[in-house]
């Protein structure tokens, strides 16, 4: 996006409150029958699933902490922003349901960053029939903020969580791991102004690293198709990274887990980086945060059915790379070599 | 609070986001047993509320815009951002269910700020019977933001919303008006260094505004009661003041309205602050935001079984205040003269 300070464009506190609801309920297509009451009044109202739990989730984007404008157009960030959350959905194995916006726009925001942001939201959210029923506007005296709710359902007996693992139980991951990661390591090595054709000029394998840090992809099908046919034992996110969610679902179980680096499935830009920054690509895989992968926890009988709800739920590739253990620790094996696992992002 | 410059405590960045969860999770009760799975994992569940509707809210405090950290205790703060979204449950006569709560915090904020937030919003919830079930933290590189979201249930056709007012209707509100916007005046006129000891001495009537102001008691009881009762043909709450409330029902329910000034409840401090500011009474009801009243849009036949229902719904005092009609156009009416019914607030 442009430098505000030489921004003509007409911004979002020149149109006002009200008129960007407007402009907001104009973008938003047609509810499905079972939302009652959508965009308008105080709240919003829906029919339950029937039969089914309520499973809700929150997550946040704050400007200068989980993006740029200056860096990512704004049609990603609105992407971005519901992508985070359906992928909690993802891990839940639960069905989105509807969402809710919850934005707080400095003053000088140029209103079409304010229109490209809910195109990018809502172009997710069609994606994933994830109708937007209700929100918040306000002002915000400092950084962007765009904070979503969604509320889901699952069956009885079907949700997956961190904590259902067992000693033994094999752990596998979808996709490949730490493009997210080596995308922003681009963009924050990228010098500001040759960076628009830098980014035109990248090589096919880190072109997708910038767009899985900017766009990631929820699975969403694997989630609710692995849960519903009960394919795994407990599941997680890769918000905060690899050794991060072997942590998360290994404690929730009160278990311990080793990781076997050689089977990491390193994303092919992350190996090309690692090359070039000296780093090790295992580290990188199992450190960088936000690939949005879900890490399953699959008990050896139940391998056969597991595999086959991820075939049944889109074939997204599912890598094993480690197991759950009775012996607490948190490790990581190099060719027969153990060591603890480090690693992962903190928000503060 | 205190000058964060001058402030040696230890920061909510000092102990990182996994021990602040932590120290949430320490705070929050046992949550109720419709709630399958709380705090800690990728998203809640909940056991749906058997054969109502699911009502969602979502509404954000902000640094600066609504809320100043030197001006107002950290309970306060977090009392008011979860009283708000109440305000929009009861505004359509829905029972709180479960509460999300996403914080993005200034890294220099004090740790028992974190504390005192957490212990305003969690004495609302208890009080309000709203477990809080999940939500986020991350570093705010800005203002402390405060993002709350409530599920709520609602039986089917007993859903309060703004526009089911009809040609006719007598206007109803809640409690008394401007003593919000008069407890934010004292603030904004009153010099810092003198602020703790005039507040110490101030008169009964002003102290309340103040605490109307800080600490807004959602009218749960009240709307939930004539919701159940079908006591009223509409309702809105009063975020943004009775001129904002009025248009809002009247627009929704393609009406007009007349407001007769004389017969607006004032706010006993709001009615001693107009008199040394110099501003009519009747203006700063209109106009005052944040007193978190409930407007009700009541048919002539039902006036009866509307006020049963408030007195069932813990007797909080209300005032007819004006009437829908089926010419368009807002108006107030002084004396007998008519004019245009103006003010409200805007949040950029």
């Amino acid at each position: 996006m442009p430098d505000p300070e030489q921004d003509t464009r007409q911004t979002v506190a020149e149109i006002g409150e009200h008129a960007l609801i407007e402009r907001l309920r104009a973008r938003v297509p047609a509810a499905p029958p079972w939302v009652t009451l959508g965009i308008g009044d105080d709240a919003a109202v829906l029919e339950p699933a029937r039969g089914e739990l309520d499973v809700l989730t929150t997550d946040a984007l704050v400007e200068g902490v989980h993006f740029r404008r200056d860096w990512s157009v704004a049609s990603s960030i609105g992407h971005k922003a519901l992508a985070v959350n359906l992928s909690d959905l993802a891990a839940m194995g639960a069905a989105p349901r509807a969402a809710l916006l919850s934005l707080a726009l400095p003053a000088d925001l140029p209103l079409e960053d304010f229109d490209g942001l809910l195109d990018g939201f809502l172009t997710l959210a069609r994606d994933a029939r994830v109708p937007l029923v209700g929100g918040n506007i306000t002002r915000s005296p400092g950084p962007l903020m765009i904070d979503v709710t969604l509320v889901g359902s699952a069956r009885r007996r079907r949700v997956l969580t961190r904590r259902g693992g067992r000693d033994g139980d094999e752990l596998y991951v979808t996709g490949a791991l730490g493009g997210a990661a080596t995308g922003l390591a681009w963009l924050e090595t990228t010098e500001a102004a040759s960076r628009p054709s830098a980014r035109a000029a990248l090589a096919p394998a880190l072109a997708a690293c910038l767009d899985r840090y900017e766009r990631p992809t929820p699975r969403l099908r694997t989630g609710l198709s692995v849960a519903r046919n009960r394919g795994a034992s407990a599941c997680v996110d890769l918000s905060d990274g690899l050794a991060d969610a072997v942590r998360q679902l290994a404690q929730a179980s009160n278990l311990g887990a080793v990781v076997n680096a050689a089977l990491l499935p390193v994303d092919a830009g992350t190996a090309a980086w690692s090359q070039t920054s000296g780093q090790v690509a295992a580290d990188a895989a199992l450190a960088g945060g936000e690939d949005y992968e879900l890490l399953f926890a699959v008990p050896a009988r139940k391998r056969r059915r597991f595999h086959a709800a991820v075939a049944a739920g889109g074939d997204i590739p599912v890598t094993r790379i480690g197991r759950l253990t009775k012996a607490p620790g948190l490790w990581r094996e190099d060719d027969g070599q153990q060591r603890p696992l480090t690693g992962g992002f903190s928000h503060f």
